[in-house]
This record gives C-alpha cells, structure tokens and sequence, in this order.
C-alpha cells in the first residue's frame, strides 16, 4: 500500500530519504489539490531542516516539470534551443542583450522570465516599458516567434510547472524559500519544461544576490547543474558578482535603454561582458562552438556587427510593439529615452568626499529604485515604469567632492528614506581602487 | 516593530527560542486565523524538529487557554477545585469511579473529558451509553451540578481553547502529533481553562499508550508537571502501565458496567488500585491529606462507603438520566447491564494452550474493540455503543487449554481480522507468571 501523507511527512521530518514514489505522490498531492495547504507547509518545512539529497532533488524537480505542461518545438530545432537563467540581480538587464545575440547566432530561445518582487527587478516588467509589449504568448505565437525571429521573451503561462507555482507561494510565507534543494527544483523545473538543449544559469553572489554568502551560492550553482544535467540538459553556471548594479541603468525602462545601446555598442563594459561571457559559456557548453573563448567572441560579433539589434528589433514587433516605434528605439540616431516613460523629475546627488569608489552598493541601489516605485511589494501590483537610478560614476572612478555620482529618475517628492538609503549606498576611498574588471567569479560544471 | 509570522517561522526554523510576545503572537495568529493553515503547518514542524524549551511550552500554553474563554467558579470553592487527566488507555474506567469519588470527599471536579479517536476509547463516549446522559453542559449548568452533586464529566465547549482545537487539527494531518511541547501545551492549557488549584496526570507507558516508549512517556510527564505547576496548578503525575488493558471490560457500556461494579465495591482490583492511587496522590498534592497513603485510603473509603456510588447517582440524574433508570443502574440488586444498550451476539475464545497468563495486549485488544465498532476512524462519526470485549483471565492466571479467556461483544459475525488479531493478544507462558501488582511505575512532581 503506497504511504499516505502524514507518514511521507514523517518520514521527511525524521530525516530520511523519500524514494521516488514518495516524491511523486507530494508532487501530485499538490497539483491535484489532495494535499492540504497546512500538510504542504509542514513538508516544506521539514525538506528546509532536513534537506534533500542530489537524487531527491532530481525527483522532485522532475515530477514538478511534469505537473503541467511543457513546451515543445519542431524536431527540426532539436539541439539548437537554449536559454539563460539568471537567479536575480540589481539592474540585470543581460537577458534582454543575449536572447536576440543568440538568436542571430542561429540558436531558437524560448525564454520565459518572471515578473519582479521585493528589491529585484523583473525582465517582463522592463520589456512592458516599451509600448505595446505583448509578454503573454500562446504556445502557436512560441513556435511562430522562434521560427520567424529566433527568441521571445514570455511570462510562464497557467499551466507550466502548476506544482511549482503553488509550492513557491507557500513557501513565500513560511520562510522556506532559500533552501537550495527547493530553489534548484523551482528553476531547474521550469527550465526543463521549456525542453531546451542547453542552459546557463548565472548564478549570483554579493550583496545584491538572492544568496550573498559565496559558498552558498555556489552550492546553489552546483546543485542546479548537477539537476539540470541530469534530466537532460547541457548546462553552465556562472558564479558572478553582484556586490555593485550591473551597469548603470536601474529602473524599468532606463534598463531598456541601457540594453539598447548595449546593443548598439555603446553599452556599458560590465554588461557586455557578462553578455557575452554567459553566452559563450552557453554556446561551449551545448556544443556549438569549440572553446569558450570562440564562444564569447561568438556573442561579440553578432552585437558588433549589429545582428542582435536587429533581432531585438523583430522580437519587438513579433511581441506587439508597432513597427514605426520598434524601429525609432532601436534607430542609433534618435534616443530611445524620446520613446519611452520618462519620469517627472531629476534629481542628482553628489559625492561628499573626494577619492576614489569602493562600493555602489547593490542591496541599497535596489532598495532605493523599489521606494521610487520601480518595484512592487506583492505580486500583481502595477510598477512605475519610468523611474530609478543612473549611476554616473563606475568602481574605481576618481571623484571630486560635489561630483555627481547619481540621477535619480521620479514622479514623487524624494523621502527622507530614499535620501538616507542613496548615501549609504556610495563608498568613497582615500586609498587607490581598481576598476571592475570582470563578474564572473567562479566556472561550474564544465 | 514586531516580528512577521514569516520571520517568527524562521525563528524556531533555525532552532533559536521564541520570546513570550512572538509566541503570543502565532496562538492569536492561529485563533483569529490570520495566519495562513501552510504558516501554522510549518511552524509545528519547526517546532517539532527543533523543540521548544520549558518557557516556551508555558508560554505556548498561557496563550491557548487565553485563546477563548475560561470556566469560572464561586470564590467560596477556592482551593477545592481539581481534576485527573489521562493521557489514553485502553480499558481506562477510571474517571468514572474517581471523579465522584472525590466529589464525596467534598471537592469540586469539573472534569471536562474527550471522545475516542482510532484506538483510543473516549470517556464521553462511555457515559452517553446510558440512555439520556448529556454531555454537552453550559457554563451555568457546570456550576449547578458542582454545586448540587460536586462532579460533572462533560465534553469541551466550543470557546475553550479554540487554538488548541485548530492546532490539533493540523497537527493529526502534518506528523507534529507526538511531540513532547506540543502535547504539553495540548493537554495543560485545557485543563488550566477548568481554573482548577489541583491536577493528578495519568501518564500510560506500554503498549496501548500513546508513548508506548517508558523514558519518552516520562519525559512527557515530567514537562507536564513542570508546565501545569508554571501556570499555578498543583499537579502530580504517575507513569502508569497501559501493556494490559485496564480491568476486563472494553467497549463503552460495558466499562460503564465495570465502572458501576468498581463503585459498588466488587470491580476488578487493577482498576480499584489505579483510581486509588491516582487520587490519593491528587489529594496530597492538593494539600487535602498529610500523606499519599491517607489520600489513598480516603479515596477508598469514599467507594467503600457507598458515597462515590451515590455521588456517580447523582450525576447520572444531573446530566440527564431518568432518575428511575439512574436507581436502577446503580443498584446492586440490578445487574446494570440489562439497563444499557447489549450487543447482538457473544462470541468466546479458548486458549490453545495451558500455562500461565503472561501478556493480553493492550493494543490488539484496542484493536479489536475497535473493529468491533466500539470506536471511530474520524471525528464525529458514531459508536457502537453495545460492542466489545470481556477479559476472563487475569496477568498470572494460570489456565488450561480449552479454556474461555476472552468474550466478544457483537453485532456482526466476526471477521478473519478481527480474529486474527484476537488470538495474537494472548501469550501464555509455560512458566509461572507473577500477578499484575500496581499499574503505578513511577510518581513524578512530588
């Protein structure tokens, strides 16, 4: 007789390893609703102290990709579909640059993305600030879009990985959320249902990640590729920096503009190459290139020679976005800001100390752009899409006192607590600071 | 600012102590339903898995007879208010002999008692097989009858302890049942809701038991004392042996008839010396007698002299039996059984061997009884009243093959389960066997 729930519970909560039968019935306990809400906090609770193993892990990630549907494409792309997945960063904005530059290297990207919460920003959020924007897509417009441009960029439809939806708005309120086991089954399923080929995560660590604690992070990194590979998926991660924003650009559209003119070469360097560094670390990895090093020039080339511009600007139109103002954003001779909401005021903020920057710190940054109105405290809420941040000074930059370091984009009179959070997000040293030269830590499973 | 019930959940996740107002603050999230059933279904298992500390379990237990309302009693009977708790036997008679045996002696007991639930009997259940008993009393009608006759037995109302009442319920379906704190808090803040000066607790250790485990039984009493004395109580508890069932009758009208036997002074000497014990020791630690031994001979005499009897009488009039069929119930000159519900069929079993009597299991014979309709799989579902078992041999019984051990009480021919399980009850051992002596194993908190 199959074990009933309280006795899987149990056996979780004593520490034991639940087989996969076991991990199923939670599973489908959870789509199929037979479980209690109550039963399903308890298990999450026990899986968070107790852990679980690498093949439990794979089980449940497993059975949560098989909870609903899954993409699927023509077999004439098999092989060549890939994505990104980036566990969440401070003006993140790489997807938006990557999706098209793969496209036009001649791989099909599926990429579903989510909406922001609390201080991270949402790659859907960002793309809805270009007038238009459609991020929901039938699976018909998936395959029509991937056939005609070669990338989209969706929100996760109803009926992708329902299990995972429901277990993550429990555990949102029963502090079971950072538990690696539980994070890899969350991401790594939703990944697996999009059937791709090859998949690289960027995994974050610093300040302004999901787990600040490097070694965390990397177990994390480990743990998803270890799971990904398992079911199928040639995958990467990266572990990168983000201690400081990527970029300069932290708002809905002002990272659009920013990823424009990555786009059109004129982008910030950090961006670009953590761009094509996940890209090329993509591209080796599912083998469709030989080296690393051909892999990130790859990526290069087709933002250089204006390939990706090009495909972004197709995925805008096949997304929604009206022909005439897909092009003028995307036209090197008129400011995409023109096209965009633009917030009702400036403020700038300058430095107080002469030196050199140590730190723009990334928790403070996001924290100040969500009180700004370009985040959203519960899920549904609307966000402004106008306002946020320009930093105008990188790492290792030599300042003046009075220097401008930061434009801060709003609608609203600046509160004492935006104003408070901004000071102490920028660190000033007497001492000499090299520049950022790279966010790419660590290399995981190559 | 005060803590988010996530953050009170990380709290006990990650094994640290909860202050007095974070668990103030998950009881009144649980009884105003604030919380959400996954929130309070992880932070059982939280709590299950990493404990809570003595102050916790006070505290925890404060908080849930503060949940809802408390009986209030005449300021004249300070001090003379007390009551027995059992933590659930099989057999278990007792509070039917001892509650109006120390209403003789002159005390109050508003013993507020519970229904059966799987192998459990219910001591309500057993009452409500005399014809017209009423469990469910008012407040008003509670201090009538203490006043009046001095015990009443009666089932929880709705507005004691309604946290206690919803955390059970999660609890029976999320495996943070059998936790030590928890059934603390349970048992204790129901019984501080009786405002009661003085508490005896039968703590069952063995087989039938719901710690079948000694040590982990005496743990339990040991946290149950110290938490009933921290709120006010004077309390005792004694670890008592469940491996045997108590006296030989099981079923609900049947143990009312072992019951009426006991009051009437020809019931079986296991269940006289428990209800002696038990409240002999509730006497002294009440303050009402120099010394256990006078406490229990003063219980004693209470049976002996026929006052108990008269007291059970009274009750049964007060709670709404007829007074002709209460007479008649009682007196000895009238088997009780041709007044209260009889079952179809009897069945005996022989013993398939000779030898002397080691072991009648308490479990199986739950078990039996059980299949037999005395109890119930979910709440609220009926009773067989009639039904059951009748014990003919005693622990240290020497018997011959062929011989009847055991009578059977039913409605329905007897399945092969029911069977099968009977016959595993009984262990005759070729050597001599020592008679059973006192249930009492071990007093704890005097």
């Amino acid at each position: 007789m199959a074990a009933s729930f309280p006795e899987i519970i149990a056996k979780k909560r004593d520490g034991k390893e639940l087989n996969d039968e076991e991990i199923k019935s939670f599973v489908s306990g959870v789509t199929e609703s037979s479980l209690a809400e109550a039963q399903i906090g308890a298990m999450l609770m026990a899986i968070y102290i107790r852990g679980l193993c690498r093949r439990e892990i794979a089980s449940l990630t497993r059975e949560m990709t098989h909870s609903g549907t899954t993409l699927t494409w023509p077999s004439e792309w098999s092989g060549r579909l890939v994505d990104k997945h980036s566990t969440g960063g401070v003006g993140d904005k790489v997807s938006l640059v990557l999706a098209p530059a793969l496209a036009a290297f001649g791989l099909k990207v599926p990429m579903i993305s989510g909406r922001g919460l609390a201080h991270t920003g949402g790659t859907l959020d960002k793309l809805e600030a270009i007038p238009g924007f459609r991020v929901a897509l039938s699976a018909q417009e998936m395959v029509d879009i991937l056939s005609s441009v070669g990338c989209f960029i969706a929100g996760q439809t109803g009926d992708i990985c329902p299990a995972d939806r429901k277990t993550y708005a429990i555990r949102d309120v029963t502090a079971t959320v950072d538990d690696i086991g539980l994070v890899t089954a969350s991401i790594v399923s939703k990944k697996a249902a999009e059937n791709i080929d090859a998949l690289v995560l960027d995994v974050k660590t610093g300040s302004g990640a999901f787990f600040a604690d490097t070694e965390r992070a990397a177990r994390l990194a480990e743990s998803m590729v270890s799971c990904s590979q398992n079911l199928g998926t040639k995958t990467v991660a990266l572990l990168t920096d983000m201690d400081s924003p990527i970029g300069n650009m932290v708002g809905n559209a002002l990272e659009v503009v920013e990823s424009i003119w990555c786009l059109q070469g004129r982008g910030p360097r950090d961006l670009l190459d953590l761009t094509c560094s996940l890209g090329g670390h993509l591209l080796h990895a599912g083998g469709f290139v030989d080296s690393v090093t051909v892999g990130v020039e790859s990526v290069r080339n087709q933002i250089d020679n204006g390939q990706a511009l090009s495909k972004f600007r197709d995925m805008l139109k096949a997304q929604g976005v009206e022909r005439q103002l897909a092009d003028d954003i995307c036209d090197p001779g008129i400011d995409p800001r023109s096209r965009l909401p633009q917030s009702k005021h400036k403020t700038e903020f300058t430095c107080v100390s002469s030196g050199y920057v140590r730190r723009v710190d990334a928790m403070d940054i996001a924290v100040v752009s969500h009180k700004l109105g370009a985040g959203r405290n519960l899920p549904g809420e609307p966000v402004n899409l106008a306002v946020g941040l320009e930093l105008l000074v990188d790492i290792g930059d030599q300042v003046q006192t009075d220097q401008a370091w930061v434009r801060l984009y709003h609608d609203e009179p600046l509160s004492d607590h935006v104003t408070d959070r901004l000071k102490k997000a920028l660190e000033i040293s007497g001492e000499f600071v090299q520049r950022l030269v790279s966010r790419v830590q660590r290399v995981i499973g190559e």
